[in-house]
């Protein structure tokens, strides 16, 4: 078994999920009458103290629909240029919701505030109506950064000035609550809706929630339906949601201490260039520029000592930890990396 | 626990299902990695002797998927007045393919043949290419009619013609299949591509596949990911699908031979109007008109003696056998209908 | 010159809409600055008994943006079969808007009330919903007729039972007004919001208007500018449309007694089929099967007689009579037909 | 008679094109029969050295027609952050094309060629297609910035790379031109397709130019017919579009000089920010924040004075020169704006 660090989309259920899935009881859940399910949905709704939720086959699927609930054909949405709704999400907020993408550069996945207020288009013939701000929540591709509660409340507040619903995608949201240390409950209190993960750290084999307003989550149901994400016997994949929330939030926090004594060490070695500090969660990113080779080569090395990671750039490579990383698989990672960089300074 | 008679989406995992859900092996099939998924889409792909096949979460997400890989925007789909796709999928494809519905006027869901051929459009500035031709079977709304093989060959033959691609909506192929006595393949070979449940008769928890030539399988696979139908260790839900496939396809014919006593028993009372002679499959419809009550009051009745059903018309109802529903249910089923007949003739 | 019976499109502007435009005040219409077209806006909507107007660069323009007004993504449309809005304007509701077209099969233009009743949707999760329904009248593809009062009374009534407005694509309204004998508000208090052409019969070289709501012409000029139909000194053109409004509607009686008269001699012709009785406005169509020929060979051998005409179907041609259109001219018609015919005579 | 400096849209068409609208040929164009259309069609695709060409009614129907034939729904297109195109056509790439607009900050309206080249897209199954580049030349919104022919030249060299069409939003091209005192040739062989005005500078009442290959031109007229840009008898509008092409370009230079001149002449008054150096078409941008009032309040103070001017910014101000302004305006213009400064500048 290969030391795999690509995403912790990867991991699989626990065996006490696979049991809660054995014995599900499960009914239609499109005519509302999988137990699993509608138990699952009033957990995920108090979780994060929102009126209803509803159980989305994936994350991206979260978000689309809620675009497609906050919006109307025409209308623009403000998001992080480097956020997955924009970046991979297969353009679907202009193809499916047929509204555009107002991008705007952030700092560890914080869109500087100014810059916010700047693109609410005012009332004018030429131009859509800024209908909805999208913040994501540990932000992945700023490597798992947690956007700060001031940050948030910031947001919040201009948007209720000029309202507009912020719609988050949380898709790792525990990882944030971890890392803040807070209940998750204040992150959410600060967006009208969200989107959060089952699967990822959490560990369940599939699926999202998307949680909000009662009439915002019965709109939502009609754009799943659209999507084909209404399902009948929904409750064998929402039993392990339901193990997902009550049993793994707390071991993410292990994956946070994994993924940081990772960069320590990664920091140490020669041609590695990585920001430590900056690790707050559990998705690192490192310059391999140093060691005068592209990340393709770099992940090819890897892969021949059995490590996979993936490509976050030409030089830039990420690893994430998740419940199938051990202790020992950090120290094997390094000594590997290590081994890479010190053959790297040879050939230089 | 009443007699569910509404649909046979309603069914249940079999213990085997479970059993195979519970111990599957899984993987993260975004990347292709899905063990249970991979033998899945294979083995569906062969039964239907197509190329490749595609896991995924519902009929109504398989049908779209196509139509978004068949078409183009701008472009125009013939389809049956009262199929699936046209009726019950909540205008995706015209929402989110950007096509336009072209509806013809069946009988039993067979379109007649002239006013296809009328409905195909000549290239025109004022007017959309017409890009694909659905068929479905067998037809739900009109009572789980099968499509004859030489209707299905003389629609193909048209479609050869024109280069106008077929697509099937097969949510009950096998239904059809087992009707006509027939390999599924006698049927699929008459279409470029077809999307079969493995949900409803073949009572998989869950999920349907979408079956083409290699190319378009590919395509459709990025578009799935747009829907947000791309999940993580979806073999969960796949290893049922294999068990539906493996196992309950010959279970079918049961339903259908309950579905026919049903609707013979049911012709013999007065007052009821149904066409015994065309219940082919599972499905029947019968007007209640001549009761003289609505079938809004008829369904409560229904429900009064614990028997749920679905109305398909201010005076029509609709009756789905499927593995839930016993001998003896139908038995049951004829007397409490008697009954509310019965009653409706004293009060008239 | 030939005689150009094709459509009342190819209709040339007077020398008084020429001494018009020439002399036209104009301004920048985007900032709302052209008195012409202003003046032109009032006008209409006067004419036509609404709050408000916007000129459109075209029929189709006018439609396309009262469906974008009237409805969301995801919604359905309710019109005749063979409308112009749904047979020739490339799929631009589904493409655009994004909604589905509900067609239903009429009857000299009209859909069969209890068929509109029919295909009102409920709300159910299933299915879009019903958002709009249009007319067409005169209705172009049934041969100009008109959609008679009490039949459009009867939608309205509907559609206010229902809270669904009423499009009316009038494209060619004042043929009706003056084949009614009637003032054209007296058919458009009848829906909520009408398109009419200045161009066609009324001989405008350009553009239509689009009436209704005041709100909801705000919205609509808003789509406009997206189709790009937000002009700058757009009174050149407007200029045009005030003659056609103020002089050249009285002049419509003329098209539709040289219609009628070419329909009676045509009738009487051995091989022509035509209902001359159903000649109502300016539009005549007949079936040229009786000839043994089809409409190809048949326009072919009218154009050899420099007379210029549409198909409408395999065996069937469509003459349209307009401001370019003479007595003398439908004589000549008559004759070059009977010619043709008396040829294929002798050929069967 | 106010001193508009709000736009060069606001030119009014000249005697010349009066005349020639007056005693225009005109045909049906929907038939292709509209002899001044095609005259004119011909000349623009010369003028710009590309196959074809096609009469709009706007530029940004132009635009829209551009993106619809160089795309597939679900692609990406990459723009520069404040283009035409993504800031003030209504979000119509993403309701009409379904295509995700990928913005790019530039400087002068150049977006940095590394940005470019990591902003397109490898092929992913969660990333959509990169599908177009678009320019703008000048560029509205940094003043009226020209985009220098190297600059031009290695975007070109980049998509010809990537095989990626480049589209021109020439909008203001002739000023471009004459700008850098080159043919227009010299610019438009850097892109494949090019729009451009025939209102603005060059003072046409309506209408914009899309040129191309001839096989992108015959999509683009089905894309103009859907948007409703199909119009009849459209030689009235083309025949001032044929002045403007044929007399209008040379004096563009004349609006560059007062350009030049009133922005030098600003540079000198305290509390006006200007870089007059930057001027180098027909747009003025510059900044009122040094005299202690936002844009709201100087602009009512010059429409006190007769002059109307449009907003760029809270605190910034654009002036734009055309036709019917004369050197005397300028001078008028300075003044006013001098004694606003002169006033501000006792209040602070």
């Amino acid at each position: 078994m290969p030391i795999d660090l690509r995403s912790d989309t990867v991991t699989t259920p626990t065996e006490k999920m696979r049991d809660a899935i054995r014995d599900a009881a499960v009914g239609d859940d499109v005519y509302g009458e999988d137990p699993t399910i509608n138990h699952l949905e009033q957990l995920a709704a108090e979780i994060v103290g929102k009126e209803a939720a509803l159980f989305v086959t994936s994350g991206t699927q979260g978000n689309q629909v809620a675009v497609l609930s906050h919006t109307q054909r025409g209308d623009e949405v403000i998001l992080e240029e480097y956020s997955h709704i924009f970046g991979y999400e297969t353009a679907g907020l202009s193809t499916i919701a047929g509204v555009q993408a107002r991008t705007i550069k952030g700092v560890n996945g914080q869109m500087p505030i100014p810059d916010i207020v700047a693109a609410i288009r005012e009332d004018d013939i030429h131009c859509p109506k800024t209908a909805l701000i999208c913040l994501e929540n540990t932000h992945g591709d700023s490597g798992g950064r947690i956007l700060p509660l001031n940050y948030m409340e910031e947001v919040y507040e201009i948007s209720r000035q000029h309202q507009i619903p912020v719609h988050l995608d949380g898709a790792r949201l525990f990882n944030a609550a971890v890392g803040l240390g807070v209940d998750p409950k204040e992150i959410t209190k600060l967006v009208d809706t969200v989107q959060f993960c089952l699967s990822k750290g959490l560990s369940a084999p599939m699926g999202s929630i998307l949680a909000g307003p009662k009439n915002f989550i019965e709109k939502a149901r009609k754009w799943r339906k659209m999507l084909g994400g209404g399902m009948r016997q929904a409750g064998i994949a929402g039993a392990a949601g339901i193990v997902a929330l009550e049993e793994m939030v707390g071991r993410l926090e292990e994956d946070h201490v994994h993924a940081k004594k990772l960069a320590q060490r990664l920091a140490l070695i020669e041609g590695i260039d990585i920001d430590a500090e900056g690790v707050e969660t559990n998705i690192i990113m490192f310059s391999i520029e140093g060691l005068g080779m592209d990340s393709e080569e770099f992940i090819e090395k890897l892969n021949e000592h059995q490590i996979l990671a993936n490509s976050a750039g030409p030089y830039r490579i990420r690893f994430v930890t998740h419940r199938g990383i051990t202790k020992e698989d950090i120290g094997t990672a390094v000594e590997v990396v290590n081994r890479i960089a010190a053959g790297a300074k040879t050939r230089l």
